[in-house]
């Protein structure tokens, strides 16, 4: 699927609204990919976030040693596998195979993108030192990728107890410095 | 407006999600309100979250040195004022009276309660180690308020340059263990 460079001045557009993403590592040529909704922006030039990821997750434990991963942005197409990838770990089964995720190579990390998404962010970890006591890791966003939007993608976002919102109408209100 | 308590195990339901938040706080009997959409839940139960709040914003220093906020989530009704409360500071001008925000004493913080939000969470700050280095406050819940809902209310969503996205079709996808 076609994909363009995304500026990374513009990245926290992507993760400040709080859409459900999809998490890919990649171990000793293993890749992973989870389920995550627990983000948030920090800093907008370069792209640094901070994500919660529990160390119940196969995907912690892949982190804390790579220190890389993909944050992939699905739209509501994907919902329903981003729910299935969300309650299974990837330390019993192989979910892209499970699932039929289709991935291409990142440009600068070991990780995989997952095709189908909207977005693609190739993260590092610049910071873990609260990975022990909040679960919390904090990345940067080396490269950001977006698919080439032909209709408007609506993104989704986690309501609790397998209730998801999609994205609805949108409200155009410029900033108007007092 | 009639309020209902909220049970703090479903909190984690109103920040995941990623809606615009209205941040009050007060010091010496000067409260104040800002606009904020940086946050992301850390655990369940008590609810704890991150937010990040500029140092270049006044709520930063009351907040550290009052360490309570509550956090207001407004529905899309209140969008257009939610912005305008963004950005202008209160430094300046009372934005309660600018804005003709209505206001209600919380249960258990100094901080008022926004009245025509849809929920209000009454916070403590509980972790400031990050405060200097990311502007990051951890909070907890102490007590969660919600307007009883007779039509759904809807969220919104800031995706950057003064646009907005508010919530729109509901997908329910019951988490199934595999």
């Amino acid at each position: 699927m076609k994909r363009e460079q995304f500026p990374l001045s513009r990245v926290y557009q992507l993760i400040e609204p709080g859409p459900v993403t999809m998490v890919t590592t990649s171990r000793d040529d293993h890749p992973n990919v989870m389920t995550m909704s627990w983000h948030m922006m920090i800093d907008f030039e370069p792209p640094v976030f901070a994500c919660i990821i529990s160390d119940q997750n196969y995907t912690f434990s892949i982190l804390k040693e790579t220190k890389e991963c993909v944050i992939n942005i699905p739209s509501e197409e994907l919902a329903s596998t981003a729910v299935k990838v969300g309650n299974v770990s990837g330390s019993k089964i192989d979910k892209f195979k499970k699932f039929h995720l289709k991935t291409e190579p990142a440009s600068c990390i070991g990780a995989p993108l997952l095709t189908e998404c909207y977005a693609n962010l190739e993260c590092k970890v610049i910071d873990m030192s609260m990975a022990q006591k909040y679960n919390m890791f904090i990345l940067q966003v080396l490269t950001a990728w977006i698919r080439p939007k032909r209709i408007r993608l609506r993104m989704f976002h986690h309501c609790g107890k397998g209730v998801f919102v999609a994205d609805g109408k949108i409200i155009k209100l410029p900033s108007k410095k007092l």
